[in-house]
């Protein structure tokens, strides 16, 4: 086994300074030894605060080093295709922030490049590394539900992100329900056939203007004869709420709570406990995880467990369903076995 | 306020028994005064049982009784019509199972002849009297949710009904989902434009025969700019399962548990709760409830909280899931205030 | 079968309405034939209300009348004995509110004019009806914890009653600990060998006056080898609050929930849930439940499953906890098959 | 604010592992700079394992090293009196495992020469910085649940310690109870007066040779005028149960549940989650939240929040239970600041 995995993260917002802060002092087997983003002082601000030796504002860089091991790529998604080249052309491996890019005939040169140059891949569907869908995961495998027959997924936001972030998403079904795509594939270990969706605008009116809705739902059939339908949502006032169910022949299996403390006050009002705010409150530790398999995997020399197939795979399920969205009818999926097949896009 | 309301209860099977058992000794202010049923013997057996005067085969008779002020029609939906009819002719108030009838034309029919006649007429939609879901239409009335915004509802049967009952069931839209049609209008306050819907058979082969599904979702959009969406299945393997929500600007309401027993075991497997397991567990109660409101709105000479036209509306997004279901495509409803127009049927 | 148990009530406070109701209305088999309170009129008044054929101000009447099966005896604590005395030697059957008697040589008297009259007694401890410790005690007959080895209870009273009321209560051992004494014995299927208590005032200081206070523990020994503790109080500001747990060798059952609606609403301030607000909510299901065993019970000619025994069991629990509680130790009982043994009292 | 605290664990076993990695790994402004284990090879072992500079089988070499600030104690308990004088009199900084030690007049000394030497010192109560125990902190000094009046604890094993553990455990009070004698302290803010504990073997036998019990209750009143009841028990074959409630004059606040994923399943059996395994499945972040804790306080030359005093508290209050379990009466306690009365010992 490499006794460490030297990384450098590109792109320091939110997410990439979490990838960042775990690399430099919570992943064992990792060293974070530069970080880049391309505001100015942004790297070096990042650099100093962990302790990091290196920093840059040009992706470049980085990549020509041969002292990188593996980049971690948190950058705008519009910029995800040219970074997965440029790494994967130099020899390092990858781990990308979903969606892995936003056209099927650019993941299909990704993945060509990626596999040619003999790269790992893993795209950030941090889901499966949340403790929760992981024990789902397991006890699905283990047989406790029978056989898996219909997925059903919630997704709500505690309210719409800013109209710029809106305008660059590319709409709810690839930003917000892709999540639900990938967990579906996951845990009913099926690909999907056909996708017929239906959304609304019901608070947020400015997402007219870029054909977005805030309420949103796919409803999916899948090669295995199961079906699901997957709720997305701006619209949740109360906090933020992730559910998941999987119907099963012998039971079904619920994922998630809104419980965020677990203190309950009881008074004339009721019984009540406080809601998970946020993404972060809910989330934080799977991104955690989530690089600590993407380090593990690659020092052990394996493939991570999320790749670049599963990313397009995702990705061909959220445009199909913006199609189906926008044509009223739904739309046929072929496997991603062929992605020669254009039926899709 | 009238002292008593003479009751017969047409049509001897489950429901029917039910209301007849509830009629005959627990709704205050009604009496039990005939049992009809077309099955031999069936008629006497009950009253016998329930210690009610008059039985009889022949609905007829006790349309004419002058002794009857209301009916109870618990027959076949096929025999709704001509029951509706022949009751508010002979000016008896009705109490009708849902669906009022299957077809949107004999539903306008039947609201003119009730009209005419000025008899009050109640659709048997029990859930608005569950205790839950009552409390729920007060809770969002008092405006504790802010505006409703989406309704969201799940209706899953613990296996299927067997084929002769599907076979004339209407399919799973006019069947289960209607319970849910009748509830989104209830607890949104708003009418239904335009219905999607979709499903597929997940277990039950023998549905193929019947064109109907066990799995289905209507996506629907209101008059007021609220959408929903319904689950309903045949395939919970657990029991029986039945869950609400609607969600609001100001924050969201869920009802409904699978709890059977306020008793919890804690071993090793878990900890664990039994589940309803079936129908009767669940709505029994509802039935007396809707029955005690029905009596006293007659005992005061009012209008019923769920009328013909309700019977009416939810008949129409049956239709119209159905029609969606089949065409693959969106079907518009107008509202039942014009129910000349005929773009539903 | 007998056909019909001809019954009285004596006393027509609320549990007696209540009785008087149910008998009158909802239970099978039964026929309430009288009604008799001293209070001037109030018998009229409730034989009217529920349409029963007599009534009186004197128990002696309907002791004497050939035309009465049974009597219930929901009169003050301080007349019971009296009532049984009187009712059992004119043989009729007796159903009596918790507890039997405030004294042991009174309850021995009684149990022994009982057994020698032939009469079947039983006592109101209802909560054994109430569907989810019904349920316990099936899932621990049937070995689902293994052996039980611990009881644990709390009743909270959502206040204090007045001060009159607690004057004549006998105190909250007997008065609300009583119904955890006798559930404990049913759960565990065991006999009481030692009992501590201890008890403070928290809120309410006028108890003092009769010595009585608010909050109250109780530790038990049993002759099976296990234990437990029993909370009571009259502190539960946001409502009523009764749990039970029974820990067994091979897992623990927990009884009750606080949830009055199964409505949850979501909004900034959390998750909440309604609460049972009082006594009524929570337990009035169990009086018909136990009313209906009760007359089963006579038309089978059977004895009742909680005898007059049942009564002084706790009975001599609930005195040694006041024992204990004024003497700051434990005090020792002896098993209810010798009541010539005077340890307790 | 100093910039790293340069500390030494001393005693390797289970917790002063997990203390060692969080100071190597995860507490920010930490630097572990030796580990001591008296067990040959273990020191030097973790030390290798988790890249330590230093080791040693010799407490006494890392209190005379100027280069440590402080030491974390987590040797037997038997030996926290003599750690923590040699500690304190070279100038070191505490933090030492509960009990602080067994006797109190020995930690009446610890106190005295603590306070001399003007270091802190603090106690290993990690209850206090569990998420759920500290979320409930501040919702009562919020006042939201008004004046706190009752604190009820639960704490059950889910099965006993080996014997060897149990011979030099101190008992079930000292041992066990302790985190919610000083958890009640926490929550209720207030001191306790007098104590009243019970207990029985229920099914350890072998605890009968060391004079303990493996299922316990104390009761307690305090100085506020509230009281409270704790359950100790080391019974639980389902798993790991800790609960806690405090009943206020507005509401009341439960802390904890037994859940460990938030995964449930339904199928014939019921509605199942599993149930937190042990101890360090519940707790384990609350060791690295407590160490975060001391180590900011001594950067900031601030007092810990969890002192000597607390320390001394608890174990008044567990000699205390012990001795009411031996004499069958209620003992008293007079307040930590008169340490000089002897009432208690």
């Amino acid at each position: 086994m490499k006794e460490k995995i030297r990384c450098a993260v590109l792109g320091l917002g939110r997410l990439g300074y979490w990838h960042a802060e775990n690399l430099a002092a919570k992943v064992k087997g990792a060293k974070l030894a530069s970080v880049v983003d391309p505001l100015a002082g942004q790297a070096e601000k990042v650099a100093r605060e962990l302790g990091v030796a290196a920093f840059s504002q040009f992706p470049e860089e980085v990549m020509a080093d041969p002292a990188i091991d593996a980049v971690i790529i948190a950058t705008p998604t519009s910029t995800h295709a040219e970074m997965i080249k440029l790494a994967a052309t130099h020899g390092k491996h990858i781990f990308v922030e979903k969606p892995i890019t936003s056209r099927l005939d650019l993941a299909d040169e990704l993945i060509e490049v990626i596999e040619k140059q003999g790269v790992h891949c893993m795209v950030g569907f941090m889901r499966r590394f949340d403790p929760a869908y992981a024990e789902a995961k397991r006890r699905i495998f283990a047989g406790d539900i029978g056989k898996p027959i219909y997925y059903k997924g919630i997704s709500r936001d505690p309210g719409s992100p800013p109209p710029e972030f809106i305008r660059h998403s590319g709409g709810i079904f690839l930003d917000l329900s892709i999540h639900d795509y990938d967990i579906a594939r996951f845990l009913l270990d099926a690909e999907v056939e056909s996708v017929s969706a239906h959304g609304r605008i019901l608070l947020h009116d400015f997402m007219q203007e870029f054909s977005d809705v805030d309420q949103a739902i796919t409803y999916l059939t899948f090669d295995s004869g199961a079906a699901g339908d997957i709720e997305a949502s701006r619209n949740a006032s109360y906090g933020y709420d992730i559910r998941g169910e999987v119907v099963g022949t012998e039971g079904t299996l619920m994922i998630g709570s809104h419980k965020y403390h677990d203190v309950h006050i009881l008074n004339a009002q009721g019984k009540t406990h406080s809601i998970v705010p946020a993404f972060p409150q809910r989330f934080r530790e799977s991104y955690l995880l989530e690089m600590e398999h993407f380090i593990e995997s690659l020092r052990k020399g394996q493939k991570p467990s999320v790749t670049q197939q599963d990313g397009r795979a995702a990705l061909a399920i959220a445009i199909a369903a913006r199609q189906s969205f926008e044509a009223g009818a739904a739309v046929s999926l072929h496997t991603p076995t062929k992605p020669e097949d254009s039926s899709v896009v």
